[in-house]
């Protein structure tokens, strides 16, 4: 905020509207619900990866006298899943400790904004793609696709599909947490708007 | 840049640091850059619907008489892609519509920044993760999962697998757009912060 003593500001504040006023109490609570949605993005990956890597199963397969093990990684696909959702963890714990800082020393908020509201956009994207990614294949496994003779695997593998189905649906409620960030970066710079 | 006979800015030059300061030309640059990106994102995501759809292709398979077609329609994620992809091509429609608007009117430049930055996001979720689900499938048909006995299909389609291979790498171009997009509008906004 502007000093109280420049006149500039003065002359200003007595042309703006109020909601131009960005209340010290007002980025206090931004930063809270910032700090408070980073945390549960943290928890949401860090899950999402526990469930995944956690999801091997290994079966009896017709006609095969030995089990055979469903892995996380028998899909590129699942082991990009589990990179993109591990980077997003390691961005979360970054930027958890950086908002900290932000409440305690408020007068780094305008910078940080801008890069966080920069890196939640690139994070968001390598989620979201690394959900419909995931989503895709696990699709095929549930329902398999008769077109091109790919056979259900989730009849057998139940426990390995419950897993990935479970981890799916947290990297969505990571991705969707990602996106309010984003908007309240972006809210908060326009809140911040004087002219 | 400003023009240099505009006494405000003149005035403003010598006491706020330049970066605070936003010349009009400025603004107008930018959106002449959001509009040219718009555009680019409506003709990446046409043409990328364009290919998927125009991907069918029939082929004799071992121990058919008759030929077979692939389809993109014959996969949930590629339905998932083309009707994400349609609804990102309509929204930068309307977007394209709405920037030459404001590059008309620089009054509504401040609110609409802020609808284009969230909604931007919300369509980069979109479009990322129907590049994901459909670059996903389109991994499984070109190498195939061994695994899980998912035989390749893309050595017998290898012209509708062309058409899935470009339409996802546009649809990915069309997700970089989007990410430049967004961070276009939050740094437009954080240029005009005055405090």
């Amino acid at each position: 905020m502007a000093s109280s003593t420049d006149p500039e500001f003065a002359a200003k504040a007595t042309t703006l509207p109020p909601k131009s006023d960005v209340p010290p109490s007002w980025r206090s609570n931004c930063s809270v619900v910032d700090v408070a949605l980073r945390v549960l993005l943290f928890s949401a990956t860090l899950v999402a990866i526990i469930v995944m890597v956690t999801s091997e199963q290994s079966e009896f397969v017709l006609g095969l006298p030995v089990k055979r093990p469903a892995k996380f990684t028998h899909s590129p696909a699942f082991i990009y899943f589990v990179a993109a959702l591990a980077v997003a963890c390691f961005y979360s714990i970054i930027t958890i400790l950086v908002s900290i800082l932000v409440i305690f020393k408020p007068t780094l908020h305008k910078k940080f904004l801008l890069h966080f509201a920069f890196w939640d956009v690139l994070i968001l994207g390598l989620v979201a793609s690394a959900t419909g990614a995931a989503g895709a294949v696990a699709y095929i496994g549930l329902k398999g696709n008769s077109h091109v003779q790919w056979v259900k695997v989730c009849s057998t593998y139940d426990k390995f599909c419950q897993h990935v189905a479970s981890s799916t649906a947290l990297a969505l409620i990571a991705a969707v947490v990602l996106v309010l960030l984003s908007m309240l970066s972006t809210y908060s710079l326009y809140k911040r708007i004087r002219d």
